[in-house]
């Protein structure tokens, strides 16, 4: 058994460049300043309710009604009175209201105010990948965990399309008789559409509507008009497929991590818009309703923690044992991640060991595995090579006029630029050099990506013969790429620009042109211009890794109930991997293929089955981060915004018990810098054990593990340990601290 | 219980205004008046081989080679010798050479020489249908012959793609202990390809090279190159293959007729050429290998029975039991069918209730089902409609220079026209109203063909509403398409040119858009110009419905081992059905959808489940066949060429013992004329019973069977009745004698 845990420094730092101060400049937000209504997130402490009111939403209507006397009616195109949007009372106490600034000037002054904020406009960052992962039917979670059975996963995202496949409750079990949640009725979906798998769905349009009192929405209900909660939930606990594909690639029997997981979806974004009242209305009634697990695909940029939606709601959902997983972002720069809240998990986005492929085979018989997602079986056969060096540029319309029926070889040139080109020439198909990692399926000409490194075997062919020619097949897809997996190169980096402090993201999980249900009828793919539909997509983003690693919790969940939602993320963390399938550190394609720092990728790729028996967990209790937070430079207020109710700042530590260290230093930094970390593990193994800690130093650096050995007599003991680090100046990357079970 | 029996009288061959006399012309022969030496292929009588000779083979290249001493060597590109091709031995005794005419002129001098004709070139003529031919696991055909367990088919065709899944011999009983076939090794072929599937592959190409002496086989082995075989094999014993589909349509587990069959592929059509010599060669070495069924979709056009070599050689495959099915030709028109051999199976091809659709939905909710076969899921959604009087005729590129991203919508022409127009235009797709029943399916645009019965529901929307719009789906596939069966249009019809005094075809089945396996890498349809390829293809002909008969004559076989080739083809024969599914009679679409006559589709379409007890049968015994030769106005050489030995002529009768009856007249006939026949049946049920005679009589026509009851003491009796027709004048279709098993 092995624990690791690791510390990120000053490097990849210092190359940006960024002073620390500057993470703060972050926090700016822009506020609207018109004098006009618009809706606004209002944070009250529950305890003020006076007893004459029978519940809070009771008081906060009344609370909005007393403002009306102070606001003349008016002619503007935005509600003529103040008026509630929601009322929350379970992730957080409050409600959102249509408030003019006046308005809220007066209701900052009620009884029980702990603060507000303007609705904002959230950020969406979507299968083999079970295999990947090694899950698998005999031995580790997948049958410890009986596929997630019992397990209520609450995806908060664009609603979903009941009818999918996915959705089908075959060999489902019973929904579990704390579910409190109900499958709303709606435009184009009625309440008949709920099941065994799907067993909730429930839309919040309020605040969309609040902030667009003109407009009629595109599907007023749960219902997935944009895909993107479709593929989500399908990907953490979708039921199993058979005969799945995207256009003949990729082909055989999907399945969420979860298969037997219960699904429920709480549609929070609409086509006319994306707004933080709404999000929060739905993590407050997922938590109401007793989810387990609440997946959410989004985030809110450059926004402090008091006033970051997910953080706020994320608090409640964690202080009831609700794991939340959300996705780091796709903004690729260091320091742009969002979600990078302490008490969530974050999640990174990697690829996948899966090769789309076409098979290059040349007159001579040879033959070159290449890219390729054109989506149809395109009949290449026999077919002259052209090549020569004026054409192998493919960069204008020109070099191609006179082109023939051939396959034309591109080289020395951008892919996307070329295969622009060659598509709208009469060549037969395209051959491309290119070493990059495909992200994206999009593929309307039949054509072959392959590596310069294969490339030599082509051109040794084209150049010797008389008449060259080739053939190519496609829609092949082939396992065990290597090296997989690699960090993508969208993936948004930390440190977490919210709080630096803890390092963000946690783990990473597949993202990249991840296989999940789609809703029928929208353009997926093209050939030539035409515009093709499928019932399965391929997209990319940590939108794609987050459902994994919370279908991952989810099964975590049905293995262990008892693990608080720390204690999951600990087990994820902790048996996570920095290694790729070919034994080496993880590489980042986002940043040349150098080897992955935790900034890109947190503990490393997840591990389903090592995460089962972590040995040890760094477990936090919500009183950890209340002393965190109180660590923080934030007000009572902005600290009771997040917490709810009375807390006490008696113990304020900025060293959260936490699976992962950042130490961080300015650009300035010369001397040698000290900084020191306690920890505290508990044994979750089934018996006494000692370990023995291995420490991976930095180079220029010094780390010092003490005690060397943690001693367990049983079950649950505690056992802490102080982390040192010396920084001494030069370049470093990271640092893995290992604990090994000795028995 | 009922038996049908049919005849044909006079209307068609009326309309057509051929008197009889006619049907003898077409026995013109072309045969080849050069000097240098072709292929002969020569019926030798073995009695006459003198003891001196081991062997056949050794008789024939003596006598072949005592020709030599005659011809001088010349510097022709032919063969300066001649030389022996084949020896044929099983089918019937003979030769194929290459022989000069003065050469050929000694050779008829010899002793034991019958006859000798030019090699000539052979025509071609191609799964729910199944399902639609109501076999099923519960009950009928498919159980009581286990599948076709034990049972051989031999196909003679362009070979086999082993590779195929549909010759996997996952649950294939072992290969029967009577198998003396081989998998013959060649090009890109070992011996390993075969398997308990696929018991035996041999490839006959002597005749194709002599006469192309110069030329290189493209594929020197039993390997497809052409696909045709492939499909045709698959059709009749192909085992079961999941997932099966062509770009979509048609999705699902194809299969044979007889899915536990043994194949055994005999090559004997190439790319270079397709010869008598090597099919003569194939259909020989079949019977000598020991098959049960031998399916062959070719024929040879304007030919006498004693020159055609599928008549010569099945001569001999009936005297050894094994029953030969065979197309009746794609030619469509009355008179132009082939293979109207009275000892073979000829084989007419109907449609199938299989719709390949797309469902057009209007903008205002209603939805119209259409036909179409567009290889991908293009995505057609609330995309506009275009409807004027100048574009809608769709019949030039000009009316669409200023057309839109729009549908289009064609009417009052030619659809292959105005598909070709549209799929030219930047349109997006095509909304065509037609009611052709295709046959073809290439599709290489998105567009969808309407009835004209559905087409108001169009008009009336698009003429009313001002941005009329529509969604079109693709890849749908329905089931219980009416009416179906019709017959189909290209099937060559009755009656046979090489003796009308046998009613042929004598059953129809399947043979319009079947789904069956076929080479990898073959061009198998379009999207707008990028060729695309597919393992299974749906193509029509009576290539296809041949096979059809063949399987379902293996099945028989296999639940009825004693049967001879005509009581199987009796049982076909009489419980076929002259009714589609709407329960009316047949309609012929290649004739303005008039009730199909029995010169099109013989007795009806197959019934496999009704054949396997059809109560009654009538036999027939090679002696029979001889009698009917000795009626014909045939040499006794010619009448040996297919009887291979001596034979008596003691009892000739042009009245065979057939289930079928036809009446012929010339168009000049204006006074009553009687014709009489006489046939007996014998009981094949399980006990004793009496039938009684039901008579549906054309108009103007009188038809009398004596007597009207037969009485059957037990099985296997046999009971003779006779039939006198009296023709009027007047126009009639066709008559049906129905015996009605009283029990």
């Amino acid at each position: 058994m092995e624990v690791t845990a690791q510390y990120m420094a000053q490097q990849k730092f210092c190359k940006m460049e960024f002073p620390l101060v500057f993470i703060f400049t972050l926090f700016a937000v822009a506020f609207l300043v018109s004098g006009e209504r618009s809706t606004y997130i209002v944070h009250m402490d529950k305890s003020f309710m006076p007893k004459a009111f029978s519940d809070h939403t009771h008081w906060y209507s009344s609370t909005v009604d007393s403002l009306k006397s102070i606001s003349p009616t008016s002619n503007s195109q935005h509600q003529n009175q103040p008026s509630v949007v929601y009322t929350y009372d379970n992730a957080f106490h409050g409600f959102s209201a249509v408030l003019s600034k006046q308005e809220l000037e007066t209701l900052e002054k009620s009884p029980g105010f702990v603060s507000a904020y303007n609705d904002r406009v959230v950020t969406l960052d979507t299968t083999h990948t079970f295999e990947f992962l090694s899950l698998n039917p005999a031995t580790g979670l997948w049958p410890a965990s009986e596929y997630g059975k019992d397990v209520i996963v609450g995806v908060i995202d664009t609603g979903v399309w009941p009818e999918s496949l996915s959705y089908k409750d075959d060999g489902m079990g019973n929904i579990p008789a704390r579910w409190k949640g109900i499958c709303e009725e709606g435009q184009k979906f009625n309440a008949s559409l709920c099941n065994k798998k799907l067993i909730g769905v429930r839309y919040f349009n309020k605040g969309v509507i609040a902030a667009n009192p003109n407009t009629t929405l595109t599907m007023n209900s749960g219902r997935d008009t944009l895909g993107h909660g479709t593929h989500t939930s399908s990907t953490v606990a979708g039921n199993y497929v058979e005969g799945a594909t995207v256009f003949g690639y990729a082909s055989g029997t999907a399945r969420g991590m979860a298969p037997r997981a219960h699904v429920a979806m709480y549609k929070v974004l609409w086509d006319e818009g994306r707004y933080a009242s709404d999000v929060l209305a739905g993590m407050d009634q997922a938590v109401a309703d007793g989810v387990d697990v609440i997946s959410i695909s989004m985030g809110f940029d450059e926004v402090p923690l008091y006033q970051d939606p997910i953080a706020i709601a994320s608090f409640g959902a964690m202080e009831k044992g609700v794991l939340v997983s959300s996705s780091a972002g796709n903004a690729h720069d260091l320091g742009s991640l969002h979600n990078g809240i302490p008490w969530v998990l974050t999640v990174a986005a990697g690829s996948i060991d899966r090769l789309f492929a076409g098979t290059l085979t040349l007159g001579n018989g040879m033959s070159i595995k290449g890219w390729t997602m054109f989506p149809a079986p395109a009949l290449i056969k026999d077919v002259p090579l052209i090549y020569n060096k004026t054409i192998s540029f493919c960069n204008s319309t020109m070099a191609f006029s006179s082109v023939g029926y051939g396959i034309v070889i591109c080289e020395n040139g951008s892919f996307y630029e070329q295969f622009s080109y060659v598509s709208q020439s009469k060549a037969a198909a395209g051959i491309f050099i290119s070493d990059e990692i495909f992200e994206d399926s999009s593929f309307n000409f039949p054509g072959v990506v392959i590596s310069s490194a294969d490339a030599p075997v082509l051109f040794d062919y084209v150049k010797k013969v008389a008449r060259p020619s080739a053939s190519i097949k496609f829609q092949q897809t082939f396992f065990g790429a290597k090296p997989a997996p690699v960090v993508a190169s969208y993936t948004s980096r930390g440190p977490a620009p919210s709080y630096p402090r803890v390092l963000k993201p946690d783990v990473m999980a597949p993202g990249s042109l991840v296989l999940a249900s789609w809703i029928p009828g929208s353009e997926t793919g093209f050939i030539s211009n035409i515009a093709l539909t499928s019932d399965f997509v391929m997209i990319s983003g940590t939108s794609m890794s987050c459902p994994h690693a919370a279908g991952i919790a989810a099964l975590l969940k049905g293995a262990h109930p008892e693990w608080s939602p720390a204690a999951i993320r600990s087990a994820m963390m902790t048996t996570a991997s920095p290694f790729d399938n070919t034994e080496n550190y993880i590489r980042d394609y986002g940043l040349n293929n150098e080897i992955a720092t935790p900034l890109a990728m947190g503990a490393g790729q997840v591990n389903p089955n090592g995460a089962l028996n972590p040995g040890l967990i760094y477990d936090t209790m919500p009183q950890d981060y209340i002393n965190l937070l109180c660590s923080m430079n934030f007000t009572q207020k902005q600290i009771k915004t997040i917490t709810r109710t009375s807390y006490t700042c008696s113990n304020p530590s900025s060293d959260l018990n936490y699976p992962s260290f950042i130490a961080l230093y300015t650009n300035r930094t010369t001397t040698k810098l000290v900084q020191k970390f306690q920890r505290t593990v508990t044994n979750v193994g089934d018996s006494a054990a000692t370990y023995k800690v291995k420490v991976t130093a930095p180079e220029g650096s010094k780390v010092n593990v003490y005690p060397t050995k943690l001693v367990f007599g049983e079950t649950y003991q505690k056992q802490s340990y102080t982390v040192t680090i010396s920084y001494q100046g030069g370049h470093f990357r990271s640092s893995y601290i290992w604990f090994t079970n000795l028995g």
